[in-house]
């Protein structure tokens, strides 16, 4: 059984240092339990918490992580209209809750006052700067690579920038890398960078337990890292109140082709889309509806069970780092 | 002295696998001499090829670095109306040639005829279908966060996938990481990408042996990752005709907080400003004329020698490399 010890799995108590990202419509109680399972740490996907309808069941998903070591995610924003799915979400004892997109200080209190970890995700050394101010016990910097919603930032420099920063300033809290973490490449290259662990989107997003349609994980397995695109015109479009720093990143299709690079005709023209694309999920017309990934889709091409994306991810990050330790990268293949 | 072998250094007879970036205007022959005489290559900024105008004497530069492995780099889409730089500089005997931003077909028959290796540098898995196409002998994988002339693509996700098509289609066409890398993590986290070595530019950018303006680096030094910009407005407004694919990443400024958001408006608008930029760029004003520095810019805050900053990037490398192979990252300071 591979192994890579990080402050975050010492200090939380799990095997591996790799967390399921609470993707809103996707990272339901059957992704949840099979990552923590496996022993990463599975976070549901809360969403905007209610506030926009169309969500999956929050009680009915957190039934099914019963008796595990878990999380609950939410869209920062969202949680000023739904308060109430907090309260709801934390009567069941979640591990942390991961708060996205948003100013965290409204809720670190009384999620820190119900037992559980604060986890801020941030997207930009200025965010990092609320978390810590928020009392955030991690946080996790998410680079624009990512999929679904995020921002400007890269991945590959926000991590040692924002490291830097907690070195002075809140060494003890925790770092994770977010944004293009696939495999044990992006795992290892993530520590190396200075984080305690990865959080992983698209790779779950594509795993066996997820709610993800089978179309999508089609498309998606077949799409290279340059099919998708990030955009704040599909929020506009289709009327979900975004703040205006937030974008979001999408496979390309027929909507983003016409729409994504319209960002100022986009938002003058706010919610006159939302019905049909209503519709379009309703239909699954995928032409319309968006496949939710980041810039890692390209290195996806099947939808194994999430115990074996953590085993595979865990043990091909630690060959990488063992061979490291050579210094020497001569040989052809890299990776295990 | 620290070592980090891999294909690159050996193949290319270097000793550390940091090739300094062919940076506009920046990269002269002082700088590519100090990164070759301490161990690494160092490529000079052809830029425009002179097809633009107020760039450094190409001539002057190249006898700078006589007696030395260098190469020379150009902007691809320029070459086509100046190429007899191209052939001024192949009289010199560079190592090799670093071709990015257009299509390198062209070109790469006359390089290798003339001895010299082609390095290309790709945005995306599709430019690297085209590199290899052109018979590139490297490819350096150049993500958004890169300073200067870019595109969409994040380092962290487009070199593993590109390393991944190249052991399928041409495994032993050498890859380099681009774009965020400004010290030893970086280095270390393109290694376990699949990288064969890095190409670093904002941090030689600010290095004692620059072109760059003391104004800049001054301003860089103070300035977080989160104070760049990518966009497409500046080279219209300027009238510099890049191909659309194609944008630029600098230091926010009055310039650029006006006019960085407003791409189409810019486009119409085109050539407008280039008077005013020129002017601009003679008064060395800065809330006008462009520092051009990715987001790594949040990684430097002084303006050191290139050889401390190979020196200080390869050994923080090695440290955290040999420091893998206990697979244990508990400690609470990562980096050396």
């Amino acid at each position: 059984m591979a192994v890579v010890k990080t402050r975050l799995t010492e200090q939380w108590g799990i095997r591996h240092p790799v967390l399921c990202a609470p993707m809103a419509l996707i990272a339901g109680g059957r992704l949840v339990a099979a990552v923590s399972d496996a022993g990463g740490l599975g976070i549901l996907g809360g969403g905007y918490a209610g506030a926009l309808g169309g969500e999956p069941d929050l009680e009915k998903e957190l039934a099914l992580v019963r008796g595990r070591k878990f999380g609950v995610g939410f869209i920062t924003w969202a949680l000023e209209r739904a308060s109430q799915a907090l309260e709801a979400a934390l009567k069941h004892s979640p591990y942390c809750v991961f708060l996205s997109f948003g100013e965290p200080k409204p809720y670190a209190k009384r999620i820190h006052d119900a037992g559980a970890k604060v986890i801020c995700q941030v997207q930009s050394l200025r965010h990092a700067e609320e978390a810590l101010d928020a009392g955030a016990d991690a946080i996790v910097a998410q680079g624009t690579e990512a999929g679904g919603h995020g921002a400007n930032r890269s991945t590959l420099p926000l991590v040692p920038e924002i490291r830097d920063f907690l070195a002075k300033r809140a060494p003890k809290t925790l770092l994770l890398a977010a944004g293009g973490i696939a495999d044990g490449r992006g795992l290892a290259a993530a520590l190396m960078l200075g984080a305690d662990g990865a959080l992983v989107g698209t790779r779950f997003w594509a795993s066996a337990e997820a709610l993800t349609p089978q179309a999508m994980t089609d498309r998606a397995a077949r799409a290279t890292g340059d099919e998708t695109v990030r955009t704040k015109a599909i929020d506009a479009l289709r009327g979900v109140p975004w703040p205006q720093e937030f974008s979001f990143r999408v496979l390309k299709n027929k909507f983003t082709d016409e729409w994504a690079h319209r960002e100022t005709e986009a938002d003058a023209a706010r919610g006159s889309l939302a019905k049909a694309y209503a519709q379009a999920r309703a239909q699954q017309d995928l032409d319309m509806y968006l496949t939710v990934v980041g810039e890692a889709t390209g290195l996806l091409h099947d939808r194994p069970s999430a115990a074996s994306i953590i085993e595979n991810m865990v043990a091909q990050a630690e060959s990488l780092l063992k061979r490291g330790a050579s210094l020497d990268f001569r040989a052809s293949k890299v990776a295990s």
